[in-house]
């Protein structure tokens, strides 16, 4: 049977709660009321051990044990969560660790990149990247007088590998893009890239933010180079988290980047002059970690952990796969139209939904508590966190979304 | 009456603190029995509001109102506590924004400055700045091409007038100095080096980090151009806390940062193409603020507000000059020197004791529970936070160094 088939009723949603392996993980949450919550790709929801280990980690550790909390675990923290968000990233230990913002991190790893691949003045990416990155790279190419190539895709399928092909080239340093794109969810093929990059003797820097916690991603096996990602998505780690940075095994000891600060130097306390960088990942950190917004990312992983990826992307297919059925049968003939990938392989978990008044519907639809997010100039985009998201939350979003348009 | 005669007694510590108009704030932190907490400059103690609001942004803001907490005051945030901060610093609303670590502030604003003195190719600083701010600039000068000229300065004294006056010329682009001493405590003249570099044509970039909320900084009257610090120290923020920085209104409309992202630009919501700074001093954001530390560096900074900066100041001299008056009369013959500036105008609220075995009588303090800094070669850093310490705790520590030492 077709997806079409059989998914597109309520009572089909019931089923596929009621039968949903993840179905217990909602109650680890704390969700409002009343409320169908279809945004955990742009703020995912709170892990109720989260508030207890945040009162712990303030009382217990910054009050009782102040400065002494150093030594005590702080300082191995954007280590130790980092690795355990890696094993979710098929990331070896060593290779992640917690820094910055998303933005900040980015800048420091694509620029790095450069560095590495010095002579050569080319970036590729694709001009529906998400927005930070595209501004952090101009910031860039204008600095050091790079250029940028915009490959211009199709708006539901994303990088497509023969233009990504036609592009690279010698003078190519840094091919960079999002794993999954923000507005269509598409996923980009990852290994054939690194491929493409690696034969022209380029670097590549994905952009995770919205693949980490909703789909496979092997960064190892796949040979990526770089990459970084936010935490507050489907990794639960709360507003404004902070990001992390992959540097791949055979990058690590050459990796240089630009902001140098005490917590990237070897032996940072000895307080020395010069700048020499860590013997390890520890040399793309700069500041002092932050202790607090850490520990909550650490609460949101080990759920994520705990709950596998392999169960949590197949409830992204199956909400997905749902999600595009309803929409299909019951606002087809309205307007509306898919404007994500239908092939399961080439999806993340969140699905854009076209329509002429996206922007209007967006805002009737967040004023029946029915939260999406619109991303211009037409799409509802539908959020689908696997721990969180029932089957019949899609149902009933999709339900106001009928009155609210027929 | 000098202070030696009046305050090596313990009977003085206790009148002093029965007389102490901030005496009763001490109750407003949590601080773990048993320990002589003499650190508040590395890390400030908790206070008590701050676990409850933490507790509330999370459960209430970030649990149920979700993604909607971004239009509700997240995004606000940074410009509306850098507001609070400014106050405290002599600056006027809109030049103040909470950012990231103190080193990537300080990495964006040394760059911005460098972009605005283009042409110019020297960096003036001194060797015994706070190694981050040390190491930004190397980064920064090995990038750029540019270079670095660094002051030897009188290790107590700090950045010696002439001295500054002697190397800054026609080709500085940036003059950039801690204005309290993370060493000696020593406080730079922050009006005549900022009149010095002005007069060659060149920016200033101040780190406040161990001044703020505790002694006077006058960042508009006294002409500074730029400025960053740390959260965590004096301002009780957390550990690792994001930090500020401070654009004098005069800068705000032409400074260009160089990690660009969407915090920073104008409307970024809009998501659209081109990065286009921001019109107001938002353009040194990049990434995401981090709502959870940033509401309890708010609690923090209340705090200070509340107490008020003439309070705060007048207490930090008396308990530093208690300080140095029971070190000398203690310990004076016993190998320890005060390697802290004597005179109040030119102290922060930390003493640096001298002593060849520094490293081992730290270590003994702390096993003791007396935790205060060692800094290396030879400096024991009492850090006195006018908030939280008692001048018994001063007498106390004091006599547990002497056990120690005679």
């Amino acid at each position: 049977m077709s997806s079409l088939e059989i998914a597109a009723t309520r009572k089909h949603a019931e089923w596929l709660d009621a039968n949903d392996p993840l179905g217990e993980y909602r109650k680890r949450f704390l969700l409002p009321e009343r409320v169908i919550y279809l945004d955990g790709n742009s703020l995912g929801a709170l892990p109720r051990t989260t508030a207890d280990r945040l009162r712990e980690v303030v009382a217990q550790q910054w009050g009782e044990r102040l400065i002494r909390g150093w030594d005590e675990g702080w300082l191995d923290q954007p280590l130790e969560v980092g690795a355990r968000l890696g094993a979710l990233l098929g990331a070896a230990r060593g290779e992640v660790v917690i820094g910055d913002s998303t933005t900040v991190c980015f800048y420091k790893l694509a620029s790095a990149a450069l560095e590495l691949r010095r002579g050569r003045r080319r970036i590729v990416t694709d001009v529906d990247n998400f927005p930070t990155d595209r501004y952090a790279l101009e910031g860039i190419a204008r600095a050091r007088g790079a250029e940028l190539e915009w490959l211009h895709c199709d708006r539901v399928a994303g990088p497509c590998l023969e233009d990504v092909a036609a592009v690279i080239g010698a003078d190519t340093a840094l091919v960079t893009f999002s794993h999954v794109s923000y507005r269509s969810a598409s996923v980009a093929d990852m290994a054939a890239i690194n491929r493409m990059a690696h034969d022209a003797g380029a670097l590549t820097l994905w952009d995770l933010s919205h693949s980490a916690g909703s789909v496979p991603v092997s960064l190892d096996e796949d040979g990526a180079d770089l990459a970084v990602g936010c935490t507050y998505k489907y990794l639960n780690g709360g507003p404004g988290a902070p990001a992390y940075m992959y540097v791949s095994r055979e990058l690590l000891e050459q990796i240089e980047q630009p902001i140098w600060g005490w917590l990237g130097r070897r032996d940072p306390f000895a307080m020395e002059h010069g700048y020499l960088p860590a013997g390890d990942i520890r040399r793309v950190l700069s500041g002092s970690p932050p202790v607090l917004a850490l520990a909550a990312v650490e609460e949101g992983v080990t759920l994520v952990a705990e709950a596998g990826m392999e169960r949590i992307h197949a409830k992204a297919m199956a909400l997905t796969d749902f999600a595009i059925a309803v929409v299909d049968a019951r606002l087809g003939q309205a307007g509306f139209s898919i404007a994500s990938p239908r092939d399961r392989v080439r999806r993340g978990a969140h699905v854009a939904v076209a329509h002429q008044d996206a922007r209007g519907l967006c805002a009737a639809l967040i004023e029946r508590d029915v939260i999406v997010d619109f991303r211009g100039p037409d799409l509802i985009r539908i959020g689908l966190s696997p721990l969180t998201t029932r089957f019949v939350d899609v149902w009933n979003a999709v339900d106001v979304l009928v009155t609210l348009a027929t």
